[in-house]
């Protein structure tokens, strides 16, 4: 038996970085507390999804990694709890920025960067304003409690991220997650978000764990922001899935939440083993999905 | 609008061929009646499961094309109904014996091949005794009621199939299935089975339609089985999901059934680019899952 505990925050953020930090810190005390060794927060938690608007200004939330807030602050939690903390942070990397993840192995070591491969453009969600597409390919970690995969958001939908690191020997898939209402074409995507994520857990037979945010994020028209007047509600529904993609813990639209779940790693090996998927597999057959 | 109306048909089958030929029969017609147009049957329903056991006497049930009874058969339903039917064999070609799907086009012409590219081994799934793995590559049809694309049943685990489809335009994509019972490690994968396809369906923005067989079907020790004594009960629920893999159509796991569902395919198209998936796709990341 090879046991992991593992988390997922939900929560709301605020435009105030500190308060935030703070919030993710006792939220992940809590999960800490209850046994959690690999404890998800969501993507960018550091502010509100500033991607909701373009405003020039807001390419100044990007830092190098060794200079961002929330990096610094939990390499230094993940090892006063021995916990794996993969987080979410606007990355500054010469002059160009990415949505990235730090790596954060339960010693305080970084393990790594990846860096979020597919940028998705909508109206309220104008990622392409902020985010170069990443360049440091599917990466997996192999943590303290196990191998893991990280995809951020976007790359959540594409059965490609999934497969990639699955291939490279992931035990369990994470996805920090910001994620609501659609406005403009006014549907509600959730269950549409899970679906491809369960999907992606059974076909590579391995648990996901997707952490959102929750709350109305509001923009007010202003000259920089081109006067754009809206309103983004992030639907929380983090979840996590076993390795058939059936959900085994999820959470509300609503409220602030620690989800935990215990798994065996070599159970879920040994099921893994037992389907036969990456046995029967046909690269030679996929050209197509990697044609450039 | 364009729209289709879609059949799945779920049935048992016996071990006599014109028996299980006059059942598609009259369930294609039923079909037909209440306006389908593209009408899926299930796996090899011309027989029993065979590959539940080994018997090299089995190998004479692959014909040609030309000469396997369901595809005349159907070929000329196809054209008295105007319906398309993508209609599952043992197909010989030489020496080679393959897993296939003939897609007859509504005015009965043949359209081609696909031949199963991904073939399972498990102890009374025994495919690699009886099915060379397919050479004709993942393959979509512009039939007369729209772009379809068609796996085989073990194909419909791995979202390289439904991907390679979706990338070649696919509108709808079908799975003929035998799935059933797993007596040795005694686990229930329908809800699995369901969970992977609507993701692959989630995932690539389009439909799904699935059509297995039900009944239990016993195989008696021989000399010639080498002493097998088993039985596979085929769990139906059959379904078809909308395009964000939701399941829109379900049947039972032990009745046989007609499911039919009209879809808009102009409407699923404008969803389908509103998402952006494919605009954010980036195949030069994705070498991993096609290299040998």
């Amino acid at each position: 038996m090879k046991k992991v505990t593992v988390a997922a925050i939900q929560m709301s953020c605020t435009k105030n970085v500190q308060e935030n930090i703070d919030k993710a810190d006792a939220m992940v005390r809590k999960a800490a507390d209850a046994g959690a060794q690999i404890i998800l927060l969501p993507e960018l938690f550091e502010r509100q999804y500033f991607c909701q608007e373009r405003q020039y200004e807001y390419y100044d939330f990007a830092k190098s990694i060794e200079e961002n807030d929330a990096v610094r602050h939990f390499k230094k939690l993940a090892k006063e709890l021995s916990v794996v903390l993969p987080v979410s942070f606007y990355e500054k990397d010469g002059n160009v920025l990415y949505n990235s993840v730090a790596v954060i192995d339960a010693d305080g070591t970084i393990l790594g960067v990846y860096r979020k491969t597919h940028i998705p453009d909508d109206h309220f969600y104008q990622e392409k304003f902020y985010f170069t597409p990443g360049d440091t390919g599917f990466k997996v970690w192999e943590t303290k409690y196990g191998t893991i995969g990280v995809g951020i958001c976007w790359d959540q939908w594409f059965p490609e991220t999934a497969r990639a690191m699955a291939i490279q020997g992931a035990e369990i898939l994470f996805y920090p997650t910001a994620i609501g209402s659609e406005p403009i074409i006014q549907t509600d995507s959730m269950p549409h978000w899970r679906r491809c994520m369960q999907g992606h857990s059974g076909s590579n037979l391995m648990p996901v764990v997707a952490a959102n945010r929750i709350g109305l994020e509001e923009v007010k028209p202003c000259e920089e922001n081109g006067g754009q007047e809206s309103s983004l509600n992030f639907y929380g529904s983090s979840f996590m899935t076993d390795e058939t993609g059936a959900i085994v813990e999820e959470a509300s639209r609503d409220k602030e939440e620690v989800l935990i779940h215990t798994y065996d790693l070599d159970e879920i090996k040994t099921n893994r083993l037992a389907w036969g998927i990456f046995r029967d597999r046909r690269p030679e057959c996929y050209s197509i999905i990697s044609k450039k």
